[in-house]
């Protein structure tokens, strides 16, 4: 754990992921990363805008890019997609084109609130440059990151977002104070990005990528066991704000290579929502709690007219589907609290990490 | 027209429709019988339900099914299907089920507000007695007919559904004050059912059904023609009631052979409302404007599970359409308006036939 | 226990609620009866359709009727409220009415669900012999009670409908197998009616009252603790049926004397949702997982016009009836479950109640 | 009307409005602007970005913003909003944040699509450099004007969003090729900015602003004759692009100091549309036809908690509203239709103005 009196030169080490430590979420296994990158195709890349401490101008922010193909293959052939709310206190730009035509078209960016237009226009950037000769509407997701970063500097330039797309890499996914992360808080401990996936057998993958930012200590369950009040001496985040117990944010994406149609997905979007339920969220009035799903199957060109050949999976087949998603998203909270270390920042504004050792005991003493 | 000073002992005779009096309404052509039974398969059934003059009690009100299929096969293999709202002051029961699982699972049948209940029980009891083994959420949309009907009294039971539905046959629709229709008032004028479809030629056919039953006269537009103000000097409907003037309702039916999914019939059930702009209407506070659209391809079992094989229309496409429907649409409330001759009813309440030849030499004036 | 040799000749005595055994769920303080009735002027009426053992035919079935004041003066002045669903595998009726004009006009009536036509027709003839001078819109929500009533008999009349609202008294309100109730199922074990409330100091009191008959046993979680898998060695429901693992259905009604508006109640009934997550749903493919809310405060005659003064609760205090209602929903399917026992229906099939004394040890084992 | 043989050095001249040409629209009268700023305190705001010709580098682009209030002070005191959304191929960033909490926080900021991210960025910009200390999402709105203008150049940047703000006054509002209007398209003719207004004695004002860019030609209808087909041997926009026939997009924007909530907003931004339908619009596949509406009444601080008052007009007096804003939004399109003139924009693409005299004279002959 990084030293409160030593503030933070950089972001904190990662730690163990909640599945390491031994917690397991639901039946169906993991992929080989338990990440989003276990669909294929699917990519990462983090760009993370950490520098300063107080009194220093503090920058504790970043974009994150979830990439199931490049920009221009996607622009050229679109994702069937749908976006679901649980509560709206947010933003997703596209959501509305993302409805009527039940498709992404580009990657999905996620940063902190005040970043969302040049991230924005970044994406329309790389577009541009690669060669697309129609407008563009991008997909970007905020949470605010406030409580840690500067964020009046307004460090995220239209450039970070397209070194996140650059950066972009399938295999293990940097988890907590990293990329759009780097800032967030969940539930009055670290958090930011966290991921998971699930294999289907017969059917397809399913991952799940969150930027976990919302919720209040007192609500926290872990594994189901209501830990929150127990950590009441344990350090809390200081100094007290809403954002901290009644605000925060959590966009969850869930992409998979599973065909399923744009009714679909919205439907497996939403049960992201009950994932944070799980961990014991309210969905409290000034959260952004906003998700989309996307499935990899089934794309077609942009333009297309006439009649086309689509596979799908059943209703009657998707609850399982359903049930991955639920499991993964909660595990992919989890991974976020677990991963991300304390962090100090703007105005010396501390977040602890999550104290692992006490939460294990916690759920020990509660396995059956 | 029926003389109001003997009272009707049945329904009026039709009168001609509107393109049989020389108006058109967009490109597309219209299929065999400008009908929603131009789509292949799809079969519509009346039950009049007509008697009695003031004082005596007085019946002005039926049951109008939509029948794409068999119910029991259309139980056994739903098709896609897909609500949409655009004023929501009224009834379409089974839309909750129709949006989540985007299909039609029985026939969708009209009536008078009063009777929905009754109306659903009877398409249960058609669906057992068929040998359904599955609860059944069925599809009544209503319109308010009680300027006309004696609605306390109730005529419509449960029999009455499931005589539309062995009444349903294809070929010519009767339109006007028939079946749900007997008792509707549009723009103060005697309405009810109207019909039309077009041919997209490639594509299939695209059929619509109204139970017309709104907005203000003040409004009514004829072929892109105020024409409401100028009938001030034609007889008016008697008396004046809020119905008349700022209530109603408008449930539009769409059927297609084409293959679209439920996102794509959602946008093609939302276009019936611009059709009814056409007319007029700004979709009063008391409309129940709510509209559905089917699709005849790409039917499943109803436990279908896997993969399984569809085959779309792709977006790139759609605009033809959208065309056809607004264009059937409005068609479909001219019909209504046309056909329906002078209906007395419940306290002696009158509601005149549309002035014909008034309005044909509004129009012809307005011929540029 | 009844003893599934001597089938049931009435509905299996009430046990004791989740809170006389010790479980507890969020901070918030319950109400005089920990029930809807709680909030003032609520009032819950059952009737209980229950006789025959197999092969006699079977009846397992019944009504339920929350009513926020009498039918007549709630059409006269309705109550702001708004639906809201998580999957919508079933019927709420009314609900387009609702979402469009922001009130409850009638009571909320639930059943089984081919009996749904048939209590909105009761609902019907209870306001026209109450005088009622305009069309009714009933709201009446079903669960699918088919594995232990023969629904094929039809036992519910429209006669049942007013019967219920004859019923509804205010005080305490029986739970579990009763009413609408009487036949439904909740992850493997007999489940049906449930309410809890809580009274939030300054504000209010939100009640909530569900018809639980959703999820599979695996899943099934209570005071966050996974005890599912643990009931394995446990009696199963039987015969195995798709309604038992991955079918029903939860309607789930909040009503409060908070004054909210619609636009607030919508995201009020969404959180019912969140507190069927917390007890292990994922919102199964088959689930009608449908909610509504409504609010006793700022009532208007149904015809008002001009201008009206309506008091409000700011969106800044409105966390706390989140936590209340996520709360209230999680207690309610407990209750539903802790007070339902084993009933015996159509075909001998039985359920089991809820194995209280192994659930009790396991969640006193995890208790941390 | 500009030459085209000589290309623009400046916008065209304005021309005549709609009603200054004898045109009239539905039955309540215009404000003393019939313009949005016509409420009180609203105020527009056009930055025009127009230079160079063919084949120089063309910029036929801008931004115009509406401002019910300054930006720090909405931000502060925000207004009761709600989005709706007729095909939503296109983009108006914040609608979530609106949906969920009824408000409008910042100015509606308007542009051509590729420009979104920046004006979004430049809005932020503006309400940190007043002092807000909350993050910021901004509501742009957008529709493509790519066929005259060189888009790829991205002419827009962030400041050109604070200069539309500080350039916002009351008074006569600039129409046509102005602001985000400036290389807009409709039907076939040049349009962009319209606006409109109307006043309802006794209740307040409502007023209409669209930046209109939709249609095909062949769908025109001006006064409800279908001038479309008639304009074949008038100058036709080329080169031929499918923008020109079945794409473009339509952003409108209500403001009303009448009072209205969240729900009934939706309700009257919905009704822009009919509107559209007016005009001949079946709405595009290809078109972004988003609409909100806002009122200036009952704001309360940002952060309010407690109870609040509020007065409200009920929904019995509706109509009137939506009666106005249909009839302002058709009065919008053809004023965006008939000041504009003739533009040539980027590779020598011409898009004509509207042969007013011709449309006048066919107008002539229809009426009735």
């Amino acid at each position: 754990m990084s030293h409160p009196s030593e503030p933070d030169a950089a972001p904190p080490a990662p730690r163990p992921r909640a599945r390491d430590l031994g917690l397991h979420f639901g039946v169906h296994a993991p992929g080989e990363h338990n990440a989003i990158t276990d669909v294929p195709g699917v990519r990462v890349g983090h760009v993370t805008i950490w520098h300063g401490n107080h009194p220093q101008p503090v920058a504790r922010t970043g974009v994150t890019a979830i990439v199931p193909d490049s920009p221009i293959d996607l622009f050229a052939r679109p994702m069937p997609a749908a976006p679901a709310v649980l509560n709206g206190a947010g933003e997703l730009t596209g959501t509305i084109e993302m409805t009527e035509w039940g498709v992404l078209e580009t990657p999905i960016l996620l940063t902190g609130t005040s970043a969302v237009g040049r991230v924005a226009d970044g994406v329309v950037d790389e577009l541009f440059a690669a060669g697309a000769d129609e407008v563009v509407i991008p997909m970007v997701g905020e949470c605010d990151d406030s409580h840690l970063d500067e964020m009046r500097r307004r460090w995220v330039t239209a450039a970070h977002a397209r070194e996140a797309l650059a950066a972009a890499t399938g295999g293990p996914v940097a988890e907590g104070a990293v990329g759009a992360g780097a800032g967030m808080v969940t539930m009055g401990h670290k958090a930011g990005i966290g991921t998971a996936s699930r294999v289907l057998p017969g059917l397809g993958t399913v991952g799940v990528l969150l930027l976990a930012n919302f919720g209040a200590l007192r609500d926290l369950r872990i594994g189901g066991v209501l830990v929150g009040p127990h950590l009441a001496d344990t350090p809390a985040a200081t100094p007290p704000a809403p954002t901290l117990d009644q605000g925060g944010s959590c966009i969850g994406i869930v992409v998979t290579d599973i065909p399923l149609d744009a009714r679909q997905l919205r439907r497996v979007a939403q049960r992201v929502g009950l994932g944070l339920a799980r961990m014991g969220s309210v969905a409290h009035h000034g959260s952004g709690d906003i998700f989309c799903a996307v499935s990899t199957a089934n794309r077609q060109p942009r333009d297309a007219e006439g009649i086309t050949d689509v596979r799908l999976l059943a209703d009657g087949s998707i609850n399982a589907v359903f049930s991955a998603v639920v499991d993964a998203a909660e595990e992919s909270v989890c991974n976020a609290l677990f991963v991300a270390d304390t962090v100090v920042g703007v105005d010396g504004n501390i977040v602890p990490g999550l104290p692992v050792e006490r939460v294990l005991e916690l759920i020990e003493h509660a396995r059956v």
